[in-house]
């Protein structure tokens, strides 16, 4: 059956298994210090016009997120993130687990806004209980969001204006990073080395079988991180896995082709829906869209399309998630149409 | 050159990157909710004799351990361990992060005794201080050990019956389980899910990409230890990444395959050495042989062979370590005899 | 200067040090094992109804509270508690650097509200994702609320009642509970222990030098406790202070004395403040009150008396605060008139 | 009943019971921001020509050991210790449950030796997978140590200068600090400060009810240090507690007064013992005392003098423990005398 559940449904771009295929029996090192990841990482600072770049490979987002935010945070630290961030809320209190605390605030459509943040911080240090409280050490955004949303280039520089005003990091979550850079309008991953402390290119969501690159774009890694990458059970014993994917996806630029595929399928389901008149519960311009269907709609899916009901409204209607990735044919949204026509006309 | 500086130094086991072809585009659910998964779980039950076993696939060892070990201590205990043992060396602190002490005790070849361990407990519940002491809640062992060496039947028995007395659980290391169970005469995995509490069957030492599967062999899962699983990042998105490893691992025995066959090669080696005169550091049965050298026979095999220096004795001798694998040629070992006896006669 | 700034800003009821003197050199056993433990225990028990419960003395709030959220809650559970609950504000993250995340919800007054309790665990164990969220293990409270308002009877009840159906654990802080039972017209300490299934009775803020006494009413205490109170670093050599303090304060009835006095001066601010049309921020039925005090009132006041200021509004006026304690005179209160009514009028 | 069991079995020297009686009614802030914890400060400042020192007053050893060592260490790094350390057998593991390793070394009647310290560092330098292994970041050590011995000058000096050669902090555990230096014939409190990076001076064991004082010699306090204790529940809201106690003893010298008494008073006891031919298992030239006894001797002080047992040799004999403190009255000893030679003569 058709199906847009979500953006790792299938295993990898057939570039990544061939390349795996090809370099099977070659004999390398393991926990990263082959020649793949070697490799990798150098395409990836020329990708990111960060030629000091630290940068490590670790297996999948929640892993990543704690092992970053526990290297970078000092003990009485914690993350600034929207209430509906992932560390926020589906990552099982990975963060908390390690010991600091998620300073959540209220976001709009996925989005920490720069004002509510250093409004957030004024206020903090101008407490007289400050130093009874947990100092806010960085500042996590997801781009794009959960929501499929994504930061102007206006909105991160203010962000990170805030961030350099009362000195805190700036991490930037990028489990579908290339989804968000092939929708923006001015932002490319130079951009997001540029203006944040430490991101990740996401792999496991745009084609790879896993794995994200953690990038400290000004050789800016905590002394030992290797260590803690480690003691966060986050090290690949074959790290070739991680280098040979990662390789594949910067060769060629086959990360950005990925991304700009799925972004352009999931462009074709939003006109489609518009075509329908079928509300959008977020303008998301990536890969994630989100029609909002009423019970008959939903039903009359039933059957002939697979997606994710996301959220249900106080009206009873469903905020649906249709999602795109490498394996989305131009084929299967053609077919989308046809099946959504049928039903709902 | 020929290498035997590990058993990781490849890729996966061919037919495991042929199943991840044919499989590449078939749609499945993440988070290990997938068919593949469910069809390793039914195999791997089957071949543990254990029809009501939970079984969780997460990705690498030391974050096993952690998650593993954290789920099932409470917040007082912690794991007893030989003091050669994984965690309590190499593993960057992964069990103190997540609040265990590890409780080392003297090994011998990297095994614990049985009557060591009583003795322990028995000197632990005698002192009137205990209540101020970390309490040990688990005995935490490896099969095969670090230093290739096997328990017997009867020492695990020993070990099971200490375990009783005192309440411990039993938690196995299996990371190199395969080429454990291939060189014991009296052990089989129905014995090692009948006499621990939880152990893994390593994937990543014994032909996968990576992957361990944590078995609970009668169902005793720690409740909810799917999400600790997650809370310690070792939940994979693409979890199929993981069932289809272990599901072709576990079709027609290749598991065990695999193991036999690294291990033949490893008893060539050593015969090799015995044949030449040379000692070995420890009498492994498994995998990994541990061949002392001086520095002259070092020098002769440079460029010629990769192994690794396992440690330096203090007569100036070295511990160098060949470890064989999935990927180990009966040709690849002919040719090792080759070197030997051109470089040492 | 006349303070009114907080209810800790003297040392201990007379009674209280002039027992520690009495009892200075009589030889006692260390870590809680003396007899002005075990007597100062019986009579708690006897004062809450409760013959089995377990009672445990430690130092501080803060401590007290990390300690038992982290012995009561699996590791892959929170605490839901109001945003302006201490555990959530005023504690430096300690309960995240035990591992554990506090849910927040919003609140009224700082108390929370059963049925946004119950809404938020319908929606939690709705959500398909749940498994990778943080599992509600138990509702924390604070008796009174940092606001220093109470819960009625019959709010305890309702959130008892959504505990019970949803399998939480309900916890009280007590930190100010003799204010909160002194002004409460239907809980008595009966109720509190017949309600929850662990609470502290605060000393530090109700006439002690330092001193929490927490009980779990049933004999419910977590497995070890005394071992985890050691691992938070919160057993006290000389366990005799703790003990002679509660035995005192439970000894005819001082807690309760103290706790009565303070309030019943508290009302006389209320009084004083609604004769001179100053309006109260909260209306607090105990020892904290908190008016509202434009910029030239708290000016007029400078150099006569000193209070807190809480936090200020939008329109520009001050929340203040003032505290009264077992070292609040009447006298004190008189002194008070005397200088609002020469201030303000 | 005559009784040496420890040191803390009576409550406070009268000295500091006076001064809380005569300062009880002043209003103080709470949380150390008090007049008398200033002074208190100021005094231990000059008790250790440490004019620049950072001083937090904290509530008891185990607390104190498991906050300096989670501010001061990196989340990669343990603690290096004897085996016999208390962080590393008595705290019930409050090191690790914030995270740390402790690295246990043999010692040598509860010392460390620097000879031993530097070859396990050298040891771990030179391990080629020390990246894989906790990092040593800190030497612990105790003075006295847990059994009463006391490092010299020269084993001071050697011990920092390994710190220094490989980047350790040392780290030194005074919760019997005073008699440790009333011990020495070559270090003072001066040394102390001028040879570690952080170190406490013991309060509850040297005459206080409670409370034990960080000192960071040279203004090194980590960052929000303030913030870190309150995170570890160690902040006491009553800071005027822990400061009137130790600006009690550090006036006129009472805390090296309360420790010599009581070195002297163990001096007698151990000479008492070699008057009588009884052994000591440790020659410990501080307030605790380790004569061993056999069973009959044991047997014939029964109801006479109550002790501890420390612990049973192979041979059946027990190591005994006599601890002195400010509350050892001469007569205490000559009683013991009395004792002594009508029991074993």
């Amino acid at each position: 059956m058709l199906s847009f559940t979500c953006d790792y449904t299938e295993g990898a771009h057939p570039l990544i298994l061939k390349r795996l295929i090809d370099t099977n029996m070659i004999q390398a090192p393991g926990y990263g210090e082959d020649e793949f990841c070697r490799s990798a990482k150098d395409k990836i600072r020329r990708a990111c016009a960060a030629p000091d770049a630290d940068i490590f490979f670790l297996v999948g987002g929640t892993q990543t997120n704690a092992t970053v935010i526990d290297a970078v945070l000092a003990r009485y630290e914690g993350a600034v993130a929207a209430h509906t961030g992932h560390i926020a809320v589906h990552e099982a209190g990975a963060v908390e687990a390690g010991g600091h605390k998620v300073l959540g605030l209220p976001g709009e459509a996925g989005k920490l806004r720069a004002e509510d943040i250093e409004s957030y911080l004024r206020t903090f240090h101008a407490d007289p209980s400050k130093d009874h409280m947990v100092f806010p050490g960085m500042v996590y955004i997801s781009f794009p969001t959960e929501y499929g949303t994504i930061y102007s280039r206006d909105e991160l520089l203010s962000i990170r204006r805030v961030c350099d005003e009362f000195g805190l990091k700036l991490f930037i979550d990028g489990a579908r990073l290339g989804y968000g850079l092939a929708a923006s309008p001015d932002l490319g991953l130079e951009d997001i080395a540029a203006l944040s402390d430490v991101f990740y290119i996401g792999g496991t969501k745009v084609g790879a079988l896993c794995g994200e690159a953690v990038v400290f774009p000004r050789g800016n890694a905590p002394g030992h991180f290797f260590t803690t990458v480690k003691q966060h059970g986050a090290l690949l014993a074959k790290g070739r896995l991680l280098g040979i994917q990662f390789d594949t996806l910067f060769t060629d630029s086959l990360y950005f082709e990925i991304s700009r595929g799925a972004v352009a399928r999931a462009m074709e389901i939003k006109s489609l829906c518009a075509s329908l008149g079928i509300p959008m519960y977020i303008d998301s311009p990536t890969n994630q869209q989100f029609p909002v269907l009423d019970a008959s709609q939903v039903n009359a899916l039933q059957g002939k399309v697979d997606f994710e009901i996301w959220e249900t409204l106080p009206d009873g209607r469903f905020v649906t998630r249709f999602a795109t990735s490498w394996a989305t044919a131009p084929e299967a949204t053609e077919e989308l149409g046809r099946i959504f026509r049928s039903s709902f006309l």
